[in-house]
């Protein structure tokens, strides 16, 4: 599993989930084939609240707001230029962060053969209940079955073990930047939980655990920037406890995020420290440089397993940023993964304007255009014709375009255009003078602000709790529960029970397991609060004997 | 097949090949396993002619030159990051381009349902006998086996008719980077045909037929930039006969390069107008906008189908590089998709140094890396310790770096270091204080020569011929023949037919159709000789009776 989104699978249903989704792609094509152009209801806006119905309205907000497209293939999204664009955005920011530390991006082929995949007997237990399988070319049957990559551990680590002759050749830091399939019978859920998604999957390799260990925590640093950065979205840092772990890891750090909406908890990316597991198993070794130096270069060399990484940040990372901030009018974008950042709407063309009126108003959005181009703002003018200004108000508002900008002939008089803030709502104005300064403000006050009223949230929904009787009462209540806690696996089990649940709730995934679903350890923050004496603080389940080791923060989560 | 390299497929052997490569990968792995830390064999070099055994040369190239490692999925290959980079440095020239005209890029699934794969009948026919399917999820078999995509129209023209409603959708540009799978039976060969490669596919629709034809040129201008200006590999742009073209295109337009080392041709990139044909079978229509103004906006309104165009550009193009420039010690890399441009070599470090010369030429060494970096150049201090410079010369010529440069106290005392480019050999040197603009001038000239020769050698192969007779003698003397043709079809197979040889000649492709293998039509040049006149020149085909069109160029091909 190494760098799933979730580390361990112990269920798996076999059958084709009987979601809301299938149904509804198959209606949407069949509505397409037979009257898609009078199908303007999609234009009408998004009619059901964030608050009655999340899966609804998510479903609404990412179609309307033109991120997905449904496919025929159930799991299976289009990623439109609109979501698609966030990607290309991430990507250009990480990438440019992981080469300054010597990353080499790279490309596996996307067929593992069944001998490798299958070479590491938890990696492929972990794995195999989703595998696609290519059973066939053309007509013919193949001689060996091949796997549609879940995940590049078994291709890659192959190769290492052929490209690693020496320690000069570390470390060894290899990325590629590709799509994974994971054929999972769950209920599908656009980004979240798709049978196809991207992803970067970075796999390095090191002569040191010292040298390993720094560089997962760079990585982490990285995941974080770009939720917290690019997507406004907070995250808290830490280390999965060895329950939740990467089975073979030393050690998983993980971003974990927070949907308010269901109090959910939703991991945002995994940094493993592998440890010497795969590279014992793969035989990747160097002589130890260090050993043939105390000795002169002479007798029996000595070898050293290499120390491993890998770190996966996928698409599902959209998806979060979606629920996160989308309201009832639809998607809320932050300005830096905006594909359109601001867009004009002219205003007040009236008949009274006349031919010249409009020419010379024109000129005049264009000429404000370049003026807010110039300042590296990507901008866009709405001329389309036949739509009422308060109808691309609307259009935009769905879309989630961070700034909207109303030139008319009266603010022109005023040397003035008006502003409106898809974030807030709030209204201003800017003189024509200060476009080139204001506008780039204001659109990085709305990115930060977006970002301190998700991050406010967030901490309101992280109780510290010490006494268990509070403890499902937070949970119920939308709240993740940091507690002292021994870190035992068998107690963390026991929790997950004792916070199991009965009623539905509103759970936008529709997740069958959802209804029971206790808490799960998410993390142990790496931000710790104070209040555990090492030796004297009790972990909160009152069923267990032992000394808390940490604060350990519980949650509901998807 | 739309975009595919070869545009049609008329015979495919169900077996998988029984190739040189599959071979030595199985020999390579096994190799890896007993005794890899001894395989120093592979750094010693290059150890065939390119002009004695292309095939084998060729393998060595891309394999010891760091391009390729081979894999144990048949067909499939690791593209290293000395390869993968150049795919960088090539989508992010296309991109900028493509997005300057409006394109967006957007992803769509790797699967494809069965029910659309099919929904072409010709389409279909073109790619069954290599679509890759996958028959099972984990272990359960699925109810509808998938396709993965050898191209993506079905998936994509679905879209199409739902996002397009009215003429103001138009036009609509999108393409991907993606990987596709063909699941060929014929024997593979790193990057010119490989079961799974990298491209993007631009797939557009448009209001007019003047629009898609625009962008159609468009793209294929930008298709020969890519070769001739990032890989310096010289193409002949033009129109595919009738019997070439992709069939249900209105026209394809195609870059075809020239392999000297064998005298074949092969096919660089196509772009396509696909008229009207997709369209009409996935109902891709719009309301005519003019119809509308005519009558005032009553009337039966009357639909136009959408014009379409689909191009497409892949990895194939870094082994046409390869072959290109490639020479007896290794890869040569045209300067700007070199991942290391230039390459520092401190020399002159023998023991009389001494401690305090060796740290003070390191320090010059990093200086002088700093002034050259300033000047973007991408540079790289080999600083490895127990090599020899010889032995590092060989290694980054190997590796194809196209510029050396030796720094010692000699050349220092002398203000000065030494130069070597690695495609001409030609040694020099450069004052230091003239760094920061010789060596990017030098880079500019190495790239620009580099063009020249390979664009002389493929001119000198082009000949223009009248006489049949001159014909195969041509051809065997490894030309291209440029020859007044009636552009028929019959004709075209005929020539075929009456052009294939029987020896075997040196064949890199060590493809099993080579021997026997004819002259087919590469394309109808753009630039024409002059020479035809219309309604008087023959056909050059002695047994056809038909007046000539055009100059068609005709040559063996990969």
């Amino acid at each position: 599993m190494s760098i799933s989104e979730t580390t361990k699978k112990k269920e798996s249903k076999k059958k084709e989930p009987k979601s809301k989704e299938p149904k509804n792609t198959q209606q949407k094509q069949a509505k397409a084939k037979t009257s898609k152009k009078n199908d303007d209801a999609a234009l009408i806006g998004i009619n059901v609240k964030k608050a009655d119905d999340l899966a609804d309205w998510y479903q609404q907000v990412i179609t309307k707001g033109g991120m997905i497209s449904f496919y025929d293939v159930s799991g299976c999204y289009i990623l439109k230029p609109a979501s698609y664009s966030i990607w290309e955005y991430i990507k250009e920011w990480f990438d440019a962060k992981i080469k300054s530390i010597g990353v080499e991006n790279c490309y596996f082929p996307v067929f593992i053969s069944e001998d490798n995949l299958t070479r590491e007997k938890e990696h492929i237990e972990g794995f195999a209940a989703e595998v696609a399988w290519v059973t066939h070319g053309g007509q013919s049957k193949l001689e060996k079955r091949v796997a549609v990559r879940p995940t590049s551990e078994t291709a890659m680590y192959s190769e290492f073990a052929r490209e690693i002759r020496s320690h000069r050749d570390l470390p060894l830091k290899l990325n590629q930047w590709n799509n994974v399939v994971r054929w999972e019978f769950k209920h599908p859920m656009p980004f979240l939980r798709s049978r196809e998604f991207l992803w970067q999957e970075g796999h390095t390799a090191h002569l040191t655990k010292e040298g390993a260990g720094k560089e997962v925590h760079q990585i982490l640093d990285w995941y974080a920037g770009i939720y917290e950065e690019l997507l406004a979205v907070p995250m808290v840092k830490g280390t999965k406890t060895n329950n939740e772990k990467f089975a073979g890891a030393d050690y998983t750090t993980t971003v974990e995020g927070f949907i308010p909406a269901t109090g959910r908890g939703i991991q945002g990316g995994t940094s493993h420290c592998l440890g010497q597991h795969f590279s014992k198993m793969f035989d990747i070794k160097v002589e130890d440089p260090d050993q043939k130096k105390e000795d002169g270069g002479e007798g029996k060399s000595k070898h050293l397993f290499v120390w491993q990484n890998s770190w996966g940040f996928t698409t599902r990372s959209i998806g979060v940023m979606v629920l996160t901030h989308g309201d009832d009018k639809g998607l809320v974008m932050p300005p830096r993964v905006a594909k359109i950042q601001a867009v004009i709407v002219p205003v007040g063309i009236t008949a009274k304007l006349g031919e010249e009126g409009r020419a010379k108003l024109e000129e005049q959005v264009i000429a404000i255009a370049e003026v807010i181009k110039a300042a590296n703002v990507r901008v866009h003018i709405d001329s389309r014709e036949g739509y009422s200004p308060p109808w691309k108000f609307n259009d935009w508002e769905m879309k989630g375009v961070p700034l909207r900008i109303e030139v008319g002939p009266k603010d022109l008089e005023k040397h003035q255009v008006c502003t409106a803030r898809r974030d807030t709502g709030e209204k201003g104005s800017i003189p024509i003078t200060q476009l080139g300064t204001d506008v780039p403000t204001l659109l990085d006050t709305i990115q930060s602000d977006m970002f301190k009223r998700a991050d406010a949230i967030y901490r309101e929904h992280r109780k510290e709790i010490t006494n268990w009787d509070d403890f499902v009462p937070a949970l119920n209540s939308k709240n993740f529960c940091l507690i002292p806690h021994c870190e035992g696996d068998d107690c963390e089990d026991e929790i997950k029970k004792m916070s199991a649940r009965t009623d539905t709730g509103d759970d936008v995934a529709e997740d069958a397991r959802a209804p029971a679903m206790g808490a799960k350890s998410l993390c142990i923050p790496f931000d710790q609060p104070s209040g555990i004496t090492l030796g004297e603080t009790k972990c909160t389940n009152p069923n267990c004997k032992a000394l808390a080791k940490s604060w350990v923060m519980f949650g509901r989560s998807y």
